[in-house]
């Protein structure tokens, strides 16, 4: 498959990385066309890594991983296209991190809205699936280096999109993806970061992640 | 141990039938004096469990729980009584759930305060411990009816107050206790409730609890 990936930092190179791996076609798009990390990227990825613009990588993916901070998710969307974006999926990985005040940053966005919710309703024609926004880098695309149960939520407005997605993360080998409906979900998820900060913290490790224990 | 809880709902009653069974002299306070849900209660919990005032709970209690939703947990301490509690530890189980709009709540504080740090700033003179608001009630006193392993989070200024609470936690079967630093930390533990919430939607049950899955 074809898959755009906005975001040179680190989500976007270690997802776009394993999808290469897994015998996709990745563009990494940033905001200039030569971007020297994306270029880097490029040569340790393989012949099937390219890079290009956001409307570079808009109009290449079938689906397209937003991987940008939380606070330029908009902006990059829009230099992406609305009209190259149109029908497709967009995967939004993204945490509103507000880090101007320090460390620990607060959300720019929460409680009554979210990143994943903003960006629906900034491209209507788009069918956003949050995901993978819970977890540190190398877990998304790996969830085998963490042993025994922990899960993947997801959530987004459409159904076949969902399904599409829960497919790529089955293929990065996640058994537990938990859907948690519609795309108003992402206000949870984007909140689990404070409190995912504070174990990174107190763990002094970002390895872990969240299980859901059941009866 | 002398223990006053502030609140006769589910989580008020759940915890402090199982701190009678655990051989606690436990005072249930609320808004009046005489409260027909605090009057059950007694009845049904045996000789060691009494009801008063939040202000008789606060003078009873060696330690107080506030099991009193966090929209009105600040009011109810004051009736407790700052002179009352002072230098008590206070462990707040509460959440601002805000359901004046409907289902599902928002959060009255979040992202920049919390209530944990609400109650701290205008009880200086108390140690208060966040812990026990990251699941339903049956669980907080009974983490042995889920199977696997699962977590309780807790948080607070006083290390000493951790430590017992840690030592109440741990008579209710807890194993895992995951100290997350300060009370400051509540922020984060208030901010899970909206994921918590769609859980609950998503697995049709309140019987669940996060486990961190580490390396």
């Amino acid at each position: 498959m074809r898959i755009g990936i906005l975001g040179t930092g680190t989500v976007g190179q270690t997802i776009g990385t394993r999808l290469v791996q897994l015998g996709h076609d990745v563009k990494l798009g940033s905001r200039g066309a030569t971007n020297e990390k994306a270029a880097t990227w490029v040569t340790g990825a393989g012949e099937h890594a390219t890079q290009g613009t956001f409307a570079d990588a808009g109009v290449f993916g079938e689906i397209v991983f937003n991987c940008t901070p939380g606070m330029v998710a908009l902006a990059a969307l829009n230099e992406a296209g609305a009209e190259n974006l149109k029908g497709k999926i967009v995967v939004d990985v993204s945490n509103p991190l507000d880090l101007s005040h320090g460390f620990p940053p607060t959300l720019s966005v929460c409680n009554t809205d979210s990143v994943g919710e903003q960006i629906q309703r900034a491209f209507p024609d788009v069918k956003v699936v949050k995901a993978l926004n819970t977890m540190t880098a190398p877990l998304m695309v790996n969830p085998a280096a963490l042993p025994g149960d922990h899960e993947v939520f997801l959530c987004g407005n459409d159904a076949d999109a969902k399904t599409r997605v829960t497919e790529l993360l089955r293929s990065f080998g996640w058994q537990g993806v938990l859907d948690l409906g519609d795309i108003t979900a992402a206000r949870g998820m984007e909140m689990i970061l404070p409190i995912w900060l504070r174990l990174m913290g107190t763990l002094k490790t970002p390895k872990f992640n969240f299980h859901i224990a059941r009866g």
